[in-house]
C-alpha cells in the first residue's frame, strides 16, 4: 500500500559508464549517443528516451542496434540542450509503460529527481577517477627528525608518540604528538606499499589546536608540521612518484585566532564574517563552536582574497605543490541564514584553482546529504559518507555505533537495504560525480571501521572489497591498512605505530594491498558500469564492466542458506578470493563471510 | 532486492496541516513546535526531529504529549534557520530507527528530498485554501448579444456555436466560435449553481488565434472578447459575488505579431528574445513554434516592462479587476539553454503582484515536474498534472489515451500505484504548496475526463470526489459539469450547449453540485491532514481531519473482492454517497465503483 515500486531488473539497465554514455566530455548544445541494455525477457517492445528542453519533457525514440549476445540494446539521441540533462527510459510493452530511471525501473510517474543526468562541464581530471587516496592527519602520522627539537606554543600539551589519545575534555585538542610533513616524506614507502597514490592531508596550517580546522593563519604553514619548506619537499617527494597530494580548507570558517577575524572584529572588514546579537557568541559559528567563527561569503572582500588573483589562498597554495583540495564543512560553506551562495562559490573555488593547475580536484566534505550540492559545477565528488560509510556500516557492523550526530546506533540492515540508500543517493547525482567522490569506510571524524566489526579480519576484508570494487574513488585513513582501532573520532586519530610491530595487523595490511592492486590493474572498477545480479540479506553480487573488462564481485556477510546460482556469472575465472572458478550453470559459493573477485567472459556490446 | 522499503503506516503520521504544524505563518529564525502521531503498536520507543542548520543536520528529541486515545502523540521545537527548512523524525524502537519523510516510513537511510519543508514565506491567501476554480476559455464558453455584430479580422473563420471544433490543420487556431466575457458575465448563475467561486480564464489579450496563447498584445484586451471595457464588467460582477477572477499571463514567449517581437527584430530591443541561427526559425520559441518568440528574461528591459512598476504588465492587469494569475508553460519561462532564471522571475512576477493587490495568487503551469519550482518565493503552487491529473487518470481512465507528450498510452495501474505517484510529487512539496496546486481531471490542453472513462458516471463521481477530497484545490474546465466529452485537447474545447439540452447530463451536474457543496462546506477537505487508512488495488479508504472535523472518504472503482474493514472507521455517519453508517467493526460497504464520505467522531489531539 503505497508501496514505491521502483525495482531493480538487472537485464534493463543504463547508467553513465562508457558502455551507455561513450560521450565523456558532453558540451552544451551537442547531441550524444546513449545506450539501454533490455533483456530479452523483459516484456518491453519499445524504447523511448525522455529528456527535457528548457524543462519542458520531450521523448525520443530508441532505435534497437544489432548486437549478438541474450541482451538486446537500443540507441538513442540526446540533445545537450541545457547545462545538466535529466534523462529517463520509457519501456513499453503490453503490460504498459515502466520508466528506467537511476533509481531503477518503476511501474509508475515519478518526479525527475532520480533521471539520468548528464552535465555539459569539465569532467574531474582523468587521475582522480583512476586515485586511491591515503588521509593523513598530519600530527598523528609520523614525526620526523626535526620534530624532537622543536618548541611547542603555550597552548600544546606534548604527548609521547605511544602515549593513548585523550578522547574527551579540554585538553582534547591540546595534546601535541608532534607528527610532522617531513615525517610523511620519509614514510611514502609504506603509502607505496599499500598502492595509495594520492595523499590528503587535514589541515596544516597554523592553528591553536591538533586538528588545526580553526586555522589561525591561511599564509603560514604551521612551523610545528616544518612550515612551507617541508611542505614544498612533501609536494616535491609526491609529484617525484607520480602521485597526487591535496589540502584540506576550512571554507566555512577560521579559527577565532585568525588576524581576519581580529580584523573584522576590530571593525576594519566586519563583513567577512556575521556578526549578529542573536548567535550565543556575538557572531555566527561552525554549529555553536566559540572558536570557529563562520565565514561570510557574501562579503567581496572574503571572495577577494579566498579566490580573487594569484595570490589569493585557493590559488596560492595550489601554486606551492597541492594537486587539489578537500573543502571542509562544505555543505555550509556559502550558507548562513537566509544567505545561500554555496552553489556561486563552489564554482568560483573551482575556477581559481583550475587557473593556477587544470587538472586540479575538488572535494566537498558533506557528511550529511550532498545530492544537492555536486553537479553544480563546484565540486568534482564528496566524501560519501551518506553513499558509502553509513550504508556499508549498516550491513557490515557488528558493534554498536553512533554516527555523527545520529542519536540511535546505526541499525544493522540487509545487503538490499544497504543497496538502497547506495542507490537513493547515487541516483542523484551524475554518474561522474559518483565515481569522483570518495568512498570511505571512516576517516578522524568516525570510529575506525575495524573496531565496528570488532576486528573480524573476514568482515574487514568484505568492506575494503566494496571500497575498492563499487564506484567511487577509495580513501583510506592512515591506520587503517595496519589495523588500528578506534572507537570514535578523536579515539581513532591515534600515532601510527611505525615502532611497534605488536600493533600491526600483517594479515589486514595483507588483504589491503591485494585489494588495492586488484583496484589498480582493472580499469572496470574505475569508470565500468554497475549491475547488481544477486541480492540476498546476507550477499550481494554484482559485476562492474567496461568494453575491455568484466568482472564478477560477490560479497557475503555470512553463509548463504541455500544454493546461489546466477547463470550470468557462468565461466567466469577467479581472480582475488580463492574461490573455484564458476561452471556453466552460474553456481556460486556459499561460504561467508567472504569476499571474492572474477573475470567474466568478454561481451558484445555497442 | 534493491527495493526502496518506503511504506505508510496510518498510525504513524505527520503532515503539514494545522493539526501537526499550529505555526501557519513561519517566519524565519523562529522556533515553532511540530507534532508526530505514533500508534501505540509502532514499535517506537523515541522519537527525534532530524533538521539542518545552514546544511548541517541537527537532531532534537520529542517530548510525549498527554492526549487521550490510543495514538501516542509527540511534540518537538523546530528552530527556522534557514527560509526553506526540510525535517524528518527519528523512530527509534527494539529493531533499529525508521525514517518518517513526507514519503512515508522507511527502513534505512534516503536523502532528504522527501523530507517534511516548511517555507518561511509569505502563505498562499486564504480565499486561495478554499476555492474551487472554474477555467474558462473564452471562445468556447458563451457569446454575449454584442458577439453577433462584431466583424471578424482577418485571420478569423467565423463558426456557429453548434459547429464541431476542427481538431487538426491550419485552420485549428483560426476558427472563432465568438465567445466573449460579456457572455461569462451574463452566465455566472450557472457557475454559482455549480458551486464555484473563482474564474481562471485562459489568455484575452490580443492574438490572431482563437486560443490566444500567441499574444500580439499584452496592452490590450482582445476586441473580440469585448476589450477592457467587457473585462471591467466581468470583474465588477465576479467581485460582487464576492468571487475571484485569475488571467493567464504567457510568460514563456508572446506571438510573433507582437510589437515587442517586432521591435526586437528591427534592432530596437534584440535583448527582448533570443536570436540565434542555431534555432530553426532564427529565433528561439517555445518548443519549436515559429509563432511564438521566447522572451528573454535576462533582459532588464524585458524585466522592467513586465514587472517594474505600476504600468508593467503583471501589476496593469492586476489593477485592473484580475486577481491573480496562471502563468503559462511556467516551468519554461526564464530556462533556455544556459539561462535559468525561473526562480528569480517568479520572485519578481509575485512581488509586482501583490504589490497590486496583497491577496493575488500566483499558479505556474507545468505539465511535467513542478517539484523544483514550488516553494522557491514565486509560485504559490501549480497546476497539478503530475501529482493529480496523470496518477487519477492512471486508476480510473478506461480508454486508451496519450498525455502531453508521452508516446505511449496511459497506463490502468492499482489505487497503490496512483497514491504512490501523489505521494511522490507531494512529497517533494510544502503542504502549502500542496493544498494551494490545483487538482484538475483534465483542461483544455488534455481529453476530457469523461472521455476517459467511457461516459461511466459512477467513475466520473468517483474522479470528481478525488478532486474534492484529495489536498489540493479542485479546477473544474467549463463543460465537465454538464458531461461534455473530448477526446484530445482540440476536442476537449467545444462550445457550451446553452440551447441543446439534450447535450447536458443532468445527472452528473447533479453530481458535481453536491461534491462541491460537500468541498466548500467541509474545511477538512481544505486544509486538512490526509491518511491513507486502507488501499488494495479497486479502492482507496482515507481521512482528512483538522482540529474541528475528521471526514472519511472511500473511493472504489470496482466491488471488493472480500469484505473491507478499517477499525479507525467506527460510528461514522454517512455524508455523501448514501452507504449506511459504518458499525462499531468499522466494516466498510464493498460495491462499487462507489464513492462515500463519512464524519468521523471527533479524537483528542495535541
Amino acid at each position: 500500500m503505497g508501496v514505491s515500486e521502483l525495482r531493480r531488473y538487472p537485464g534493463v539497465h543504463h547508467d553513465g559508464s562508457e558502455i551507455y554514455v561513450p560521450e565523456r566530455s558532453p558540451r552544451l548544445g551537442a547531441t550524444v549517443r546513449v545506450y539501454v541494455r533490455v533483456a530479452a525477457d523483459a516484456g518491453v517492445d519499445a524504447v523511448w528516451a525522455r529528456t527535457t528542453f528548457d524543462a519542458e519533457p520531450r521523448f525520443t525514440p530508441a532505435e534497437p542496434v544489432p548486437v549478438s549476445g541474450d541482451d538486446r540494446w537500443f540507441e538513442v539521441p540526446l540533445l545537450l540542450r541545457n547545462p545538466v540533462i535529466r534523462y529517463r527510459f520509457l519501456l513499453a510493452g503490453p503490460a504498459g509503460y515502466r520508466w528506467l530511471t537511476a533509481a531503477g525501473v518503476v511501474a509508475h510517474d515519478v518526479p525527475d529527481d532520480t533521471d539520468f543526468r548528464m552535465v555539459c562541464d569539465d569532467p574531474a581530471p582523468d587521475w582522480a577517477r583512476d586515485a586511491v587516496v591515503y588521509l593523513i592527519f598530519p600530527d598523528r602520522f609520523a614525526r620526523s627528525s626535526a620534530a624532537a627539537g622543536r618548541s611547542l606554543p603555550d597552548w600544546a600539551l606534548p604527548r609521547d608518540w605511544d602515549d593513548p589519545v585523550t578522547g574527551a575534555g579540554p585538553d582534547r585538542p591540546r595534546e601535541v604528538f608532534g607528527g610532522d610533513l617531513d615525517g610523511i616524506s620519509e614514510r611514502l614507502d609504506h603509502i607505496a606499499a599499500l598502492g595509495a597514490d594520492s595523499i590528503c592531508l587535514t589541515p596544516i596550517f597554523t592553528s591553536p589546536s591538533n586538528h588545526r580546522y580553526c586555522a589561525a593563519s591561511f599564509d603560514e604553514i604551521d612551523p610545528l608540521l616544518g612550515g612551507e619548506a617541508a611542505l614544498t619537499r612533501l609536494a616535491e617527494a609526491v609529484h617525484r612518484r607520480g602521485w597526487r597530494l591535496l589540502g584540506d580548507l576550512t571554507t566555512n570558517h577560521t579559527g577565532d585566532q585568525h588576524p581576519w577575524f581580529r580584523e573584522a572584529r576590530d571593525g576594519r572588514h566586519p563583513d567577512l564574517y556575521y556578526f549578529t546579537d542573536d548567535a550565543p557568541h556575538g557572531y555566527e559559528t561552525w554549529v555553536h563552536v566559540k572558536r570557529m567563527p563562520k565565514l561570510n561569503w557574501t562579503s567581496p572582500e572574503l571572495r577577494r582574497r579566498m579566490t580573487d588573483g594569484p595570490e589569493s589562498v585557493v590559488r596560492r597554495w595550489i601554486r606551492a605543490g597541492l594537486d587539489g583540495w578537500r573543502l571542509d564543512v562544505a555543505n555550509s560553506t556559502g550558507r548562513c541564514m537566509r544567505d545561500d551562495t554555496t552553489h556561486e562559490v563552489m564554482r568560483q573555488i573551482r575556477a581559481a584553482m583550475l587557473a593556477e593547475r587544470p587538472d586540479a580536484l575538488l572535494i566537498g566534505e558533506n557528511a550529511h546529504d550532498a545530492t544537492r550540492d555536486v553537479d553544480q559545477g563546484g565540486w568534482h565528488g564528496t566524501m560519501n559518507y551518506a553513499g558509502f560509510t553509513r550504508p556499508v556500516w549498516t550491513w557490515l557492523a557488528t558493534r554498536p555505533s553512533a554516527f555523527l550526530g545520529v542519536p540511535t546506533g546505526i541499525p544493522r540492515l540487509s545487503a538490499g537495504a544497504m543497496l538502497a540508500t547506495m542507490t537513493a543517493f547515487a541516483a542523484r547525482m551524475s554518474w561522474p560525480s559518483r565515481v569522483t567522490s570518495w568512498s570511505l569506510l571512516d576517516s578522524h571524524d568516525t570510529p575506525r571501521f575495524r573496531t565496528l566489526v570488532g576486528g573480524d579480519r573476514r568482515l574487514i576484508e568484505v568492506g575494503v572489497g566494496l571500497m575498492v570494487t563499487l564506484p567511487g574513488t577509495p580513501m583510506i585513513f592512515a591506520g587503517d591498512e595496519i589495523g588500528l582501532d578506534g572507537a570514535y573520532a578523536e579515539d581513532a586519530r591515534r600515532p601510527m605505530p611505525w615502532h611497534r610491530a605488536d600493533r600491526w595487523d600483517q594479515q589486514i595490511f595483507a588483504t589491503y594491498r591485494a585489494l588495492v592492486a586488484l583496484r589498480r590493474r582493472s580499469a572496470a572498477l574505475g569508470d565500468g558500469g554497475l549491475r547488481t545480479l544477486h541480492v540476498t540479506d546476507d550477499m550481494v553480487v554484482f559485476c562492474r564492466e567496461n568494453k575491455d573488462q568484466r568482472l564478477l564481485v560477490l560479497a557475503a556477510r555470512a553463509p548463504a542458506t541455500g544454493p546461489v546460482v546466477v547463470p550470468a556469472a557462468a565461466h567466469a575465472v577467479n581472480l582475488y578470493g580463492g574461490a573455484p572458478d564458476v561452471g556453466a550453470d552460474g553456481s556460486l559459493p556459499t561460504d561467508g563471510p567472504t569476499f571474492q573477485v572474477w573475470h567474466l567472459p568478454s561481451e558484445d556490446v555497442p
